[in-house]
């Protein structure tokens, strides 16, 4: 009986977005140690690898051919050999190539292990700093301004925080759009993420067009959009826990927490004395479940 | 005059979410040159900064605390000193701890600069293996049984593949709500991303709800739920570009291209030729524009 190697693993390696400093322990390890990198751009991916001092050889995966290279891939895991895939930048998924290398190998039972790192998404909700516990990624907007305009309609209806990517020779013309669909909402807009300029212009959709009408527009743009309406307000309105996030909000902008509670209770119409145990309850009700997106 | 220091930066980095290799250059760089590290458990960050060699000094800044901490905080950035906020894993947003410090001393204009990093959400995407481009993420899944159906409800209306956080000990009744509520579906359980027991159970909402009464339910899990119809099929049905998919898809698991074609021919109901035109087409058409998530 012939000798059956087991098969190699599949990791799926995200890479640096423009900082090339921002790529893990463990995404390093696993680039040095497989026998092949499959990536979307050799030259980019080989940059990388050379300025880690890594020597793996590398093929190229991209739209037009992965369908002739997947199946080899799948072979080679097969028969034992690791493989990383990367794209350009950041945790290759969604639209890019790799994707179907990774469904291809998971129907065949290989191991496809993800290597976390840097994603432009996450890193600009981590730099806007606006408020939610949800959001929706919607890729880029169409190219044609009727497209782009029911594409703001839909984001609209999702009632949820979203975020697009946006090419700098349309930026002014989806601001436009957007001001134009989208009921109006915090708007943050991100420039050259991890990169030198990097830049997070904190506006709204109804100040942004006139904002980036006098601002060049140069680099890549990931547009952070807010909630149309905070979403614990139309949830439960002036709840303990709205009050007790309020009263934060004061403090930290200044205020003792007795002047917080005061403003409160004249915006409420309630006594101060209401507004503090309100704020007590609201504290208290706080979920322990921490998040990790 | 007084001399004015330049403001300090408010770092926001992303740490491992179960792997301690998880972690890039730059954020442990960063977590060395700060003067302090604000973190939701200085004893969990503890252990990250030991393991590092790190010894920069650590403060609690977690839900109870953060009202009255964000303040002095902002008062020693505005006095020029750099400070790290990390949460307990991943990327720090959301419903964090961390959030009221950013968003103060934004508002202060001090430099909130996001070190990209780790985060379950898009680890979970990576791993899962589904075909989209573009997605929803709603936190962790109501405790109660109203409320998660009417969640999942919500979460079938948006039309988009979504993530969702799950306790252990809540997964069984949240499938069996999920299988009731959704359109069918594909869906992956993710269990102990990044960590040494890894798994990715590759599913359906109709299958899950067996599948796991008969399965060990430990460890954290976060549930990748697709499109209930693919995206781009309900868009442009039959396009040119999904039959360039499907050839792919096709050759991918092991026909050559001729089989493919004839089978696709056969589905379609039209000719060879034809089906081969479409496919070259739709490979042409295929967008340069890569995405970097």
């Amino acid at each position: 009986m012939p000798h059956t190697p087991s098969p190699g693993t599949l990791f799926v390696v995200a890479t640096p977005i423009g900082n090339l400093e921002d790529i893990t322990l463990r995404a390093i390890r696993v680039l040095r140690e497989v026998g092949l990198v499959a990536a979307e751009d050799t030259r980019r991916t080989g940059r990388l690898l050379n300025h880690l001092g890594i020597s793996t050889r590398t093929v190229s995966l991209h739209e037009h051919n992965e369908h002739d290279r997947a199946l080899p891939l799948v072979e080679r895991l097969l028969a034992g050999e690791s493989i990383a895939v990367v794209t350009d930048a950041g945790t290759p998924l969604l639209s890019d190539p790799g994707r179907l290398l990774t469904a291809a190998a998971a129907a065949r039972g290989i191991r496809v292990e993800p290597i976390p790192g840097p994603s432009a998404v996450l890193t600009a909700l981590a730099g806007a700093g606006l408020e939610w516990s949800q959001f929706a990624f919607l890729g880029f907007t169409p190219t044609k301004q009727n497209a782009r305009r029911a594409f703001y309609k839909q984001a609209d209806a999702l009632g949820l925080p979203f975020v697009v990517f946006e090419a700098p020779h349309r930026l002014r013309a989806s601001l436009d759009d957007a001001a134009l669909v989208l009921r109006p909402r915090p708007l943050v807009v991100c420039r050259e993420l991890t990169k030198i300029y990097e830049e997070f212009v904190r506006t709204t959709t109804s100040q942004a067009v006139e904002l980036f009408r006098v601002r060049e527009v140069i680099g890549e743009f990931t547009l952070v959009f807010g909630a149309a309406e905070p979403v614990e307000d139309t949830r439960e309105p002036h709840s303990d826990a709205s009050i007790w996030a309020e009263v934060g909000r004061l403090t930290a902008a200044g205020r003792t927490r007795r002047e917080a509670i005061a403003e409160l209770a004249r915006q409420e119409g309630r006594s101060s004395k209401d507004i503090y145990a309100a704020a007590e309850r609201g504290k208290t009700a706080a979920t322990p479940e921490s998040s990790q997106a």
